[in-house]
């Protein structure tokens, strides 16, 4: 994309020895909006930055993974300026406009003596076509990169977005987890953009599980450096704009969602026909989260005595005689009732593909909610048993 | 304890054969109380015994395992009602004073054949040594029986309070979990009866992470028949008696833990110094509750990055540079900063024990809270993925 540049090294961070500084730089400053996690524990790099992304205008952002920068105190506030300023030096460019991100482990200081090596260093790499290698240095327990790309068309002008994220997937992310960076060359205020920024997360990473238990760390990031020459500044063009970025969002939580750490299925419940939109949420967000409904789903069994009890304590209104439970296309409970043993047969059968998809209908109203979530195995316990060692 | 009889038989409910219905007998109509489920899913058994034990008084609890009766509709509580009343008449009494109580799968009916020929042969085994028997029938997933006695002192005068628990100990017990019954040989009102179970509960049931999740079925009882003499009947014999009833239930609710599918270790996180005591829930139930932290003590890894993130995302206010963490005696973290690798070395050493104590101080008032977990392991997937199967 026209505008930005891009580049990931080795810079000895990450015990493996793997790739662990980022790069994303726009040649001239470009508008930028972010969100960063809601937890009280925030990372050196969340605090800053969220005072830095008040002016609107970003020009590079520096990320590290193999240590979050967090829980590190004021050292970790002054590392996280010095990191800033030597990356504003070496590029030329007014501190102000740096950014800087870490994901890793809580509790470390940076090696600052990696940083002061390899940000010289990583200057020298960038390149348009260095995104791969950006992509790949953000990755903590990630098994792949995870990029996409989405064209819009506005009066016969074509903008792209292009989106890169990293997340270890955590079912419950606890911990330094959600990193997402998005560019695009399409022209937008810093207004605007903060406004389809939130409107795009509402739909997509706040609703795989992840925005409840925030993370330290969790950032989610966008220049629009305006290089396409479109202009995203009427109704029309906002909804194009809107589209495409809620497109690139999704597709990246959904990314986040399938790359989970020990997952094996890709699951997406809806709550129909709650009382309230409230409601919804609150059902969907319990069957998601339940470690029950999770381990069942890994087992392959459609328990939807788990399902409709975790719909029962979620606070929601519910009215077990009126739930109506599908998976994918095939119902499994009408009116309270369960369907039989060839309905269960045929669930059992659908329980074995890589995606499904559950709705339950509450039938006590209008409202709708969803979830996307993953499946809980013993691999997910292997690695977070041993995270730290 | 006299006036009180037990019996546990094997009657087919169950598919491995082994035993699956209990009975607890009252010679006399004996003060009640009882505690159930908050989950909106209510088993068929929790929605009459909430209308039964109105009454304050209860002379018979038939209980079975292997089957929830819950999701069943109006065929389960008619099926509930049968079982009271073939109850009543084979041990010729008012069915008002029978409760009935069941665990096991959601969703499938009573079979009700195997009540019909159970009932009248377990009245036949009754005997004031079955507590054994009791205890074992009313087992699921459980590994051994549970079961506490404590003696208190009124008056130069004895009482006894006796408690027979069931608990697979899910760490987030969505379903047919927990039931605890408790008799006593003190006199007591209802009401009182009421009031002392209720304040037991809280602190102990109430804290083990069980009633944030409320399974469907979920039902804590106690019966009080005055065979000892001792009347509980002013402030007094009330602080002895709360102070016994107390005991007995938090040693049931540590036996749950403890007994929890898939536990290596017992934890007690302790929460200090918090701004409130809504602050102090939420930071120790937020813990607790956690999949990173649960998994990270299996692992003996005492990651206490994990510890303050949770509590940074429970809603209570935390400061991080105010934060104490111990490890038992051992501080790990003091005013935010990490103590360093001496005491990271001998808190690891600390994690190897099978019970610990976690206290996190927050420094920012003088509430107190607690909750008791256990770890996370493999086995605790594997149990939950094969569950119906």
């Amino acid at each position: 994309m026209k505008g930005f540049k891009f580049a990931g090294i080795c810079a000895g961070i990450k015990k493996n020895g793997g790739k662990d500084l980022g790069l994303i730089y726009c040649e001239k400053p470009a508008s930028a909006a972010a969100l960063f996690t809601r937890n009280k524990v925030m990372a050196a790099p969340v605090i800053l930055g969220k005072e830095k992304i008040k002016n609107g205008s970003c020009q590079a952002v520096l990320v590290n993974s193999g240590n979050a920068n967090c829980f590190t105190g004021k050292k970790g506030i002054a590392d996280a300026i010095a990191c800033s300023k030597l990356l504003g030096d070496c590029l030329d460019i007014d501190e102000d406009l740096v950014l800087v991100s870490s994901t890793g482990v809580i509790g470390a200081n940076l090696p600052m003596d990696k940083f002061e090596a390899g940000i010289p260093e990583i200057v020298k790499h960038l390149s348009s076509e260095g995104m791969d290698d950006f992509a790949d240095a953000i990755l903590t327990t990630d098994t792949h990169r995870k990029m996409v790309k989405q064209n819009g068309e506005i009066g016969n002008k074509i903008f792209s977005i292009m989106g890169i994220a990293k997340g270890s997937g955590m079912i419950r992310p606890d911990m330094a987890t959600m990193l997402a960076f998005i560019c695009t060359d399409a022209e937008i205020s810093p207004q605007d953009l903060k406004i389809c920024l939130s409107s795009a997360n509402e739909k997509s990473f706040n609703r795989i599980t992840i925005d409840g238990d925030t993370s330290t760390n969790d950032t989610l990031l966008v220049f629009a450096n305006g290089s396409s020459d479109v202009k995203i500044n009427n109704m029309d063009s906002k909804i194009v704009f809107q589209n495409a970025l809620d497109e690139v969002c999704f597709q990246l939580a959904k990314m986040v969602v399938k790359d989970g750490e020990g997952a094996t299925k890709f699951v997406q419940i809806i709550v129909k026909g709650a009382a309230t939109k409230e409601d919804a949420f609150k059902a969907s967000e319990a069957i998601a989260h339940s470690n029950l409904v999770k381990t069942a789903i890994y087992g392959e069994d459609p328990n939807w005595g788990r399902i409709t009890a975790a719909a029962g304590r979620s606070g929601a209104q519910v009215v077990p005689e009126r739930m109506d439970l599908f998976f994918d296309d095939q119902p499994l409970v009408l009116n309270g009732n369960w369907m039989g043993a060839e309905a269960e047969k045929n669930t059992a059968q659908i329980m074995k593909n890589s995606e499904i998809t559950i709705t339950l209908n509450l039938n006590l109203g209008h409202a709708t909610d969803h979830f996307f979530f993953c499946d809980f195995s013993e691999d997910y316990v292997k690695i977070n048993a041993d995270y730290r060692t």
